[in-house]
């Protein structure tokens, strides 16, 4: 997982879950926009979003973590979709 | 939210949650492949599971389904990302 984001996000997510505003929902939309940069894959931001959670909450429920692991299995293949398409714009250019 | 996913994806996200097995990642993985081939975007991937989780286990303290919410802000820039894909391939077809 991409530590240097893990800070960030989890800091972001932290402030969002104690206050729903438009600026906390805003710097959610700007961190995204970084993470796709760095081409980081969906699948690496559920995890990154699992991990923070955990810390951030840590005595949820067992059921709860795995349930994002199925989630995370699911992204698998979004983010191969996605580096298809990284490849092919990069081939166009 | 697409519904005709709805039901199959909760069914398969209560089965892993009591047991995580090999058999019940795979229904995961499954799915993934129909999602994508029906377009269903990332953030909506979010959404189903989101839904799912709060019918299987509706007493999450609320702080869980926020952090649900800005996960699902976080993947609108891959959904778009995504689409962008799409729409080359068929241009190229």
């Amino acid at each position: 997982m991409p530590q240097e984001f893990k800070k960030q996000y989890k800091e972001i997510l932290e402030k969002y879950i104690l206050r729903q505003t438009e600026h906390n929902l805003y710097e959610g939309q700007n961190i995204s926009r970084q993470l796709i940069q760095k081409n980081i894959s969906p699948e690496e931001v559920i995890s990154i979003h699992k991990a923070s959670l955990e810390e951030i909450m840590s005595d949820l429920p067992e059921e709860v973590w795995h349930s994002f692991d199925l989630l995370i299995e699911v992204m698998v293949r979004y983010g191969l979709a996605l580096k298809e398409h990284q490849t092919l714009i990069q081939k166009q250019q």
